[in-house]
């Protein structure tokens, strides 16, 4: 069964806000969740939080610009979640499996992201969820 | 800090797609994410199946008919991720802290659900996500 990607766990949900600030004040206020530094990642073009909620992680998402991708999902559909991340062994190998299974990848190969070694694999291809595969570093 | 609702841990994601059937296809075909028995729940509009991955699952969801809240969902969004379940321990405690902390709520009591007993927060308050509190049973 070379073709299967098998997944280990969701590593983590992206959320699509408009502020991470606000967000983290939110989760910490509301849900008890222990707020965690935001870091700016000027390569994706968000400031983003990683908070732990159990063996997964909500991934907060603010875009620095109007024009970034997270940038133009809230302008077409507002705040709310934006992806759903599996955490794989080997990413690399995932995500040649997801190529060789004809789905459709926006990262040709894996590069470095918030929560790992990543690569994105496009909605049209996966019932309409933005998917990411996650290799833990 | 009684107005807080303590979770601990992404009881599941639910997924919108027109047809469990299919995605329970793709789910085991790619991600080798062991198919199980869909159930039709009359009473909220929904053919559902939960997939387990890891500690969380994924709730995926058929509309019954198009008028219900998940085919409204479709007609306006497409197929994609509904909305994010954290696991209580207890519904009840729980939705009163999220009542008093002033979020609006679409559940004014918990109800039984697919995955235990079950409450909606509305999206408005919760920066944009569909909100669901779990306590299993």
């Amino acid at each position: 069964m070379s073709r299967i990607c098998a997944v280990d766990y969701v590593d983590h949900v992206g959320v699509a806000v408009k502020s991470v600030d606000a967000a983290l004040d939110f989760f910490e206020g509301v849900f008890g969740i222990p707020r965690v530094e935001a870091k700016d990642l000027p390569d994706q073009g968000v400031r983003a939080a990683l908070l732990e909620v159990g063996q997964t992680r909500l991934e907060l998402l603010e875009p620095l610009a109007p024009g970034t991708p997270v940038g133009r999902f809230l302008e077409r559909r507002g705040e709310g979640l934006h992806h759903l991340a599996f955490n794989v062994a080997d990413v690399s190998r995932s995500l040649e499996a997801v190529k060789a299974a004809g789905l459709r990848v926006i990262d040709a190969a894996p590069r470095e992201g918030l929560s790992g070694l990543i690569a994105f694999i496009h909605p049209k291809s996966t019932h309409g969820t933005l998917m990411e595969l996650v290799q833990s570093v």
